[in-house]
């Protein structure tokens, strides 16, 4: 059995489960509810987990802890006979990395930057330190880096080329923020509008925020 | 042939310099200097090439071009008949690349971000807009950075557990641009800084900034 520390509706645990899914693995997981709107992501127990304090953590059989989204995309798309979300060929392999990393870069870990830093965030018990105009920057960051994947989007179906990646599930994400931030992606921005349309209609995008049995709500 | 775009004596350059000679692969590869403190890396026709406007950026022979360390890495590792810095087994591959974004993340970028916003950093050319408050948050949590690597290292021998990997090449990046910023690494990390002795003596980490052949400086 798998263990995933996550909290059901955040944009970077949605990343997890939707590989999750992609993967076929959902009935060798369960779900731990760290609650990210109490803080405790940042109490001494979880960061013993992961020493940047954010979620998701997976924790594999032998008891290691895997932090990071690409990091556990890894793991999980290595259980399989062949990779399905992160390339196969080293091409593809550097390709779909590249332009995961670029959507944190230029578009999901800049929109979550904004909310830390120019918006109540997860509220002053969590949020200790604000750059309001860093956060303001991103935000700015992010919707430059909307136009650039409207572009990548207009010529090939998919973030890293012709088949869909995990650089896909992370734009995804970036969609998750964006709609919890209230960032509007510009309407005229249609081949990435037109994109996210399609991802929407993978299962496993749709129903993300359900998937996890009742649990308990302890780190 | 590869081509790689990047600036001898940088620290993210340093990281691809130093996996390529790892790999033994030297001889497939030719340098084209782009100069940093010019600001040729944020001119149209390099940000053409890698829409973020960073080195190293590696052009494989049907073209394409694959920005970002850790995706070139995955490239490069994977030429050969078995990856030798990214992980074997699906955990390999897991806490691998888990530490190597740790390392990024806790130490190497947040070094990067103080230079560029808390320094003179490339110079009033090409720093169009710094925030000193942000660089200078950077650089204490890349000195709390420091003493968790230390922590790491004093209960294993490298970055990632027991071999190395990319994760370590990482790590002496930051090595290399806390030098080039003057951040003094505290003197009682001792496991961190037997860990940096022993990586010195890697001749891919003696050489790096030599290894380029004189080449053309346009982009
Ligand atoms: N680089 C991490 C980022 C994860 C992340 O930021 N997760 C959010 C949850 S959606 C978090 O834990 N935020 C809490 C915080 O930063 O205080 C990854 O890729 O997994
Ligand atoms: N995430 C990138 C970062 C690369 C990076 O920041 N490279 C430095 C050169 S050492 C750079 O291009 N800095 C120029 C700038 O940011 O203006 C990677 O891993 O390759």
């Amino acid at each position: 059995m798998l263990t995933i520390f996550d909290w059901y509706n955040g944009p970077y645990p949605a990343r997890v489960r939707i590989a999750v899914q992609e993967l076929n693995l959902l009935d060798q997981v369960r779900f731990v509810s760290v609650d990210l709107w109490k803080g405790e992501h940042k109490k001494p127990e979880f960061l013993a987990k992961n020493y940047s304090g954010t979620l998701p953590v997976l924790q594999i059989e032998d008891g290691t802890y895997i932090a990071e989204c690409t990091a556990i995309t890894m793991y999980l798309d290595s259980l399989g006979p062949t990779p399905l979300l992160t390339g196969v060929t080293p091409r593809d392999k550097g390709v779909i990395h590249m332009m995961n990393k670029r959507v944190e870069i230029e578009f999901l870990d800049a929109i979550s930057v904004y909310f830390h830093h120019a918006t109540p965030g997860l509220g002053p018990d969590v949020e200790h330190y604000q750059n309001r105009e860093w956060g303001l920057r991103m935000r700015d960051k992010a919707l430059r880096g909307a136009h650039y994947f409207n572009e990548v989007l207009k010529a090939q179906p998919y973030v890293a080329g012709d088949t869909f990646s995990m650089a896909d599930i992370a734009l995804i994400g970036g969609f998750v923020f964006a709609n919890i931030v209230k960032l509007e992606i510009p309407a005229e921005l249609t081949a990435l509008h037109t994109w996210h349309a399609r991802m929407l209609e993978r299962r496993s995008v749709q129903n993300w925020e359900t998937i996890s049995n009742p649990v308990s709500a302890s780190v």
